[in-house]
């Protein structure tokens, strides 16, 4: 395994997930990355389109039709979605692909067309995803061809609920999830709202009841639970590029309580290198994971009996995209589940 | 009228309510700033201490004990709680007193004991206080001699809720409030989770059901639902530096809608100066309110059936603080009740 | 005068010059805003574009073609370079301009169409305009009717350093400006570069020697000096929204020295308004000048011999721009000059 | 080599650059952290300190009386100035000492004195010590037992300029160094002006001509001219955590153009891992070094003939002190010079 090598692809490679991906990935000493494409950046260097990256040596960024994918092992998509379903679904038995866009996460192709607003081109394909949640989903990705990458809210919530329903010491109902993001978020795309001047100093709720994370969270944790679950889901958009906070608002089920919570989540997760559950009173920050593919997970009791609130952090384009995405690569190549996410949080 | 001065002393003038309130009260027409007291800066002018007054020409700081109160018309207190019930008490009765601490919001003095760690030192003058919300209070304001001007959340919440309760749109139970406030509601004091370095570029929850604004959010809910009510209070603090905005997730009673809530909302605060209600699907955003004493209230609809999410914004300092008070003092001595806030909300 | 009334449209609303402009304005006694323009948004309400101006009546965006002059007594231009020229050129005597834009600033159309890469179009027009930096250029304000306002980077650095050339208590040679801004002296256009998640957290130089101030800036020092002046200017885009500061490196006349400089600035802009010198050892700082009209100048000796540094600080929109525009409008008008512009600093 | 373990013991391991070391080394393969030290905090554990790091299994932090120096090979120094010179003087010869503060920077132990404000108290051991710029020093770092670490703003200023001085390309006379930090600079200790609320969306200039880091960048490059330099340096504090950017304004020696001094640059530093200079026209941009040990310089022509401007971007806690010190660590025990130095920027 020491020299085993995988020829990757990244498709996409002028967003911040691509780039996060690459960040961490040419640090890996099993990657090697032999394709990069950007639709509109064509032609270009990388070190042009992410001056953070110049020192690195990388192929030039191509269009998609220009990619030769016969020596490739692996694909790794960070375009919009809905861009790639034909290609991807083009592409050789061969290539595994982790997928960091939306297009293969919703297993109901009906309820993707509902929240994207069009017809699902690769439908087929998708029956063979599997939804990349390493941690609650490992097995299946090991086996898997095509692995859907959460998006980063649900990464978070699920990591905070998903054990908590399957083993019942929450409720399914009245979950009530008030999440906040980075700007990042938003993408690299321009948008008046995601500018400096608009975003900086401020702080607003976007998306409510509509936001696309929703039904994704929702087909999760109703897997976890067992039953049918809608969920509140109310993100905000917070002054800080990288990072996300969800703060989840659940009932207990009868008879136990917030200790539990925690309990259970620690039992849960034991043994999971990037999963740390906190001491009683310890509040997850966003700026104690940064940069790190970590997620950290708080229980708090409520004033009103019966509640409890379960509060996760994550770096939104590591854990959240980039760094979870790579956790898969390393799950499906049975490499070192850690390898290139090694890297500690950047405080301050 | 027009050529009515209040003579005015600002107790806690080095803090950020205390010099906000000075910023908006230095181009009032009634007001004359007739002394300022900060203990640990008495001898120094403002201008060292907050050198974006330094054009102005105001007193010298000085001690408590320094002051003559003999030709003082109006006490504004911006001083830390529990430092000045005593001297509050002592104060000749033509003083009108407008209160920013947090000595006489709670009614219950056993509940302040609780809440603040300390017995109330002016338990019988905590009767005559009045709880300064002025769009929800402003007869018995009218009236008073002692305003306890709310807690920058407390005021948030309460504006959104309290009509809606009152009005029985809304239940009492199981009201989740998620509320997110800049860096300044921390004060001026020297502490590391508000230094820029770490507060900067990261996001986290605090006070997580013991936060000390829960008992005056409490009571005030009660008061206006007309029976006991027991909320969820989870703040969290946000990298800017003014700004709050509350999340409040709530139960519709039997047969209302959001539209009913943002309708209700819409009536109660008609003519008011200050509040503007938003169209369906519009966000509040605390970048829209900074600087000025408006709130902006949302109501939208959940994915849950029989709940809806109320969310409103206000600049803490100014509508939750500062601002607040001057409305309070406007009420007080019979001046128009927008003098000296008709400043517009500072965007970008 | 207390019921003069000046009718007045606002070209270009949609931009943070024309709201800031809009801002203060709103609370101007003597301002009636007749009509809006904004050629994309053209149609739309100003509550839809700048929601923190919702609170105000204002009237409804139109194009250009659609505004009736007729009725007009002054012209306030916030659009960008180039696009204006014509009509302007065009409106009838009766009306008063006030430029904020780049067009008449340059009083050689050939430099102008060198530093802008186009012929100027009202080269005629270009002859009446005075350079409307108030407190350097007053008399001339009263009496024109096309006031070209300046740059922000100008505003600060000729306010530091004319009247020292004037005076010659500085050498005209070896000026070096290091210059620092907020992001929103980029404009509210969608640009990478602007986005959050690119200029925040970072700093960088921009436009070194070819940054299109730099002609108006030594154009000015020109003028102040009495002969050529070529200056370094080396700008820095720095991740807040509002403020500007520039650095100034400046030799020392022979036989003076820094305190000279600081005394020449103060006996200056004796009795000036917005002007306020700092004592020694005190820098001015954006966040103690953010939101209002005022300049903060510091002066301080260098470590080499013969040399001095004077630092300027102003919000680029209000001085830089809106605010210094409201000030000229005040004096073509005959206002009182404060008038609209009596916002003390917002800090934080 | 490869199981070669250095012992360490970091002094100061409650401030950032203490923090930022471990953060490194923790993933350095031949580095074992044997003991850390905090004065305020001893009994503490890491975890609590810098909940960052509280993934890693790292010792209980001590009082300096505690730690057992015998079995450690290495002591890396994050304490304030002035407060271990007595302690590292009496440490065994065998130990090698890399500093990160100032106590043995400057070779006049009187210029020391008068900089800081006491004598110095290891001016014996001060002789031996070298001046760790590791790619200007790097054969006396390999040979010393006691490296003295330079400061943030020396690193970036004498990396920019010390071999153009060398290669005279550009004069000693004149040279302008207008420097940019962001806050971490000024350590974690709670100071007013480092809070959120005073810096943020803010800009000054401090400690202009008295600023500590003087003395040393003088120092420094007085030894690359060949004779005494007295050179202006003026920081300013930029509302960001990491990063910092000089711009040096400098006068190019006869004959010299700004691309020859590129050209100088990149002859000078090439091969070297961490240096990276631009191509013309390429900005310099403290956010992409942010997290890494690199340094990017770019140079500029002036419009003033015969001058050039050089502008260096390092993130502060890394290239200027944490990952430098590692690198010098790497240099004295033989150890590849990137070990645990391989991270990129990140950004964003």
């Amino acid at each position: 395994m020491i020299d085993k090598i995988i020829n990757t692809c990244v498709l996409g490679a002028s967003g911040y997930t691509g780039a996060d991906f690459i960040r961490l990935a040419a640090r890996h000493p099993h990657v090697h990355i032999s394709a990069l494409t950007a639709h509109s950046h064509a032609g270009r260097e990388m070190a042009e389109v992410f001056p953070h990256l110049a020192t690195l040596d990388l192929p030039r960024l191509t269009t998609l039709d220009e990619v030769d994918f016969s020596g490739i092992d692996a694909v790794v998509c960070g375009l919009p979605h809905g861009t790639t379903q034909k290609i991807i679904a083009g592409l050789p038995d061969s290539v595994k692909i982790i997928d960091m866009s939306a297009d293969f996460r919703l297993r109901d192709t009906q309820v993707y067309e509902q929240t994207y607003g069009k017809p699902h081109q690769a439908s087929e394909l998708q029956k063979s995803a599997v939804y990349g949640l390493t941690e609650l989903n490992r097995a299946d990705i090991k086996n898997t061809r095509l692995v859907a990458c959460p998006g980063c809210y649900p990464t978070a919530v699920l990591l905070a609920l998903s054990p908590l329903l399957g083993n019942k010491v929450i409720l399914a109902d009245d979950i009530i999830i008030d999440a906040k993001s980075g700007i990042t978020g938003a993408g690299r795309g321009l948008k008046q709202n995601t500018l400096f001047s608009e975003a900086g100093e401020g702080l607003s709720a976007y998306g409510v009841a509509v936001h696309r994370h929703s039904p994704e969270i929702e087909q999760e944790l109703t897997k976890a639970g067992g039953h049918d679950v809608v969920a509140n889901f109310t993100p905000h958009l917070v002054p800080m590029s990288r990072g996300e906070l969800v703060t989840c608002h659940v009932k207990l089920a009868h008879g136990t309580s917030a200790d539990d919570l925690r309990q259970s989540l620690a039992e849960h997760y034991y043994g999971e290198p990037f999963m740390h559950i906190l001491a009683p009173n310890t509040y997850p920050a966003t700026q104690h994971v940064r940069g790190s593919n970590q997620c950290h997970i708080g229980v708090f009791a409520d004033r009103i009996p019966g509640r409890a609130i379960v509060i996760a952090a994550i770096d939104n384009l590591v854990k959240g995209s980039a760094g979870q995405a790579l956790q898969n690569f390393n799950v499906m190549f049975e490499i070192e589940e850690t390898t290139g996410l090694e890297q500690l949080p950047i405080f301050p």
